[in-house]
């Protein structure tokens, strides 16, 4: 499978690619994940740096189970429930990835499945 | 076409599958589709379970015009104006799906293109 | 490539196609584009028609780094700040795409990465 | 008791007065009432000219176990689901009151205690 | 002053009163109270049940200041961040008046000064 | 009409005070003003500190017609189109006012009457 990034370097300070390219392979359809309890099943309610990386840290899970890891990501978009967490997102997605950013848009939303969600994202994967 | 479902039966409750996996066949992408009119033109306002039901019927009626139905379905993201109908919206996607579930993400939002819609499904399809 | 448009005379005086079929080729996954200050840098804020030109404009100078054009594209979802904006932003895409519409959903959400952001759309090209 | 009505002329046509002034009597501080319901008890979901015409009867009717009427009301903040039924509510509103109209705010919402409603209206008569 | 409750067997069960009438008197308007920090300073983010307290405690300290207590609110609006924790708040309200409830509506808002924030209660007290 | 300040030196630096006393007068109900049009009728869309003065500046002529002005105001429901514009506008009311306060509340909602406001406030004054 071939991937190239478009215009990397113009957004990567905000930890994303203006587009990805991809030709072949299998792509992997990911629902949306969350993280509002952590692997112990224990409630972040009220966290968004521990839901932000718990939510990572699913898809990572879900994308080994396919054998892929974050790496292989090439979009997402990631639904917030408050326009003011989205730079914190961009740090901590910094952290996460380094270099070689997906696609992704970055939405404030007016609600989750719970109460207590306050970041979900859905992602495409090509390996 | 290959098509696999990953890590299903942990969210199968939800009617959903955490990842859906597709190699190579067609890609059918779908526009937002809604259901706030029946196929007579009467109008399913303020009744969330109609227009549930019509959007996934809709949805099948734009698959068939693709040769296609709602088990190509690989992923979808659920629009929803108030978060209390997200079980609502997974008890009936049981009913329509039953297995195999789709990968998807479930969001409230502001609002949508007309007042008395309640609910927008935009979504992909792999044959 | 092969691509075909599905049900496309049903939802013309909308912009969009209620579905568009690709096989093979090679898929730009492009980011969430918005359009709050122009190429100068000036803020468009407060200005829907403008903003709204400017994020396809952007779109289109993405695209051009991949190789493609805007009738590549083959499916977007648009984040609007207020419902009220939907019909502006189809008869602004019916003047930029003319025909061979991409599939569309259109969502009212809470909020942006920034303030004066009225519009974002994230969508698929595949060439 | 007192009441004077300031620069009613100015904003007639949105039935509502830029201030209403009061000196003396009794305050009455209503909850905010809706109409998501029928006086039999039927649902209204999904049309908005029933509740809102149901909310002002509802608050008729509490303002009647106290002694008043609508034309007592001096200020009211309106709670609409969705921006577009703002001018529909001044239509009626304008119907409903005629003239002398009390201080209105009307604010678009994220949500209500029930997912069936539509419009909340909360204010205060002077008698 | 004279105080009176209007209607409120009808509405005891959701902690309100359709309206309350008062007359003569001093009236106390109250800021929009939070409940987003615990006496100490410690965050209550993500605990809706501990900001809801709160913030009937912060109200009544300000109460305090100004000679009266809770039971001499005579209406308030309940801005709360998601529609889902309208009835646990009545419940809360039920245990913390006990009776003669002041009028209230409840309205779900997209957000806060701060993100951290669930409830927000601006109030009315007559004494 | 005698008025007192509660608490007001613990909220002095978001420019509102916990809560005004007020007792006898005439009580100004006023409307809830916004300022998306300047005094000659040119936009102020996507301008937040042009809205929040003109909005001010609004009410006070309201005022002037009751013959009363700002310093008259006894509590605010100050409604934002968007969170992060709330410390902008308690910095914009220092200034206004200087000191005493009047109460308020600072709610971010889903939307008003015309998608170019920003800001609309809704007051009560006792002279």
């Amino acid at each position: 499978m071939k991937k190239s990034f478009v215009g990397a370097a113009r957004t990567a300070k905000r930890a994303y690619s203006p587009a990805v390219i991809t030709e072949g392979g299998r792509t992997i359809w990911l629902a949306g994940h969350t993280g509002a309890v952590d692997d112990t099943g224990k409630s972040l309610a009220g966290d968004f740096d521990a839901q932000c990386w718990q939510t990572f840290h699913n898809i990572e899970k879900t994308l080994a189970e396919a054998g892929a890891n974050l790496a292989d990501l090439v979009t997402m978009t990631v639904f917030l429930i408050d326009a003011r967490y989205t730079t914190r997102m961009t740090e901590l997605r910094t952290e996460i990835f380094g270099k070689d950013f997906p696609a992704s848009a970055a939405i404030t939303v007016a609600g989750f499945a719970r109460p207590e969600m306050m970041i979900e994202i859905q992602c495409v994967a090509v390996v």
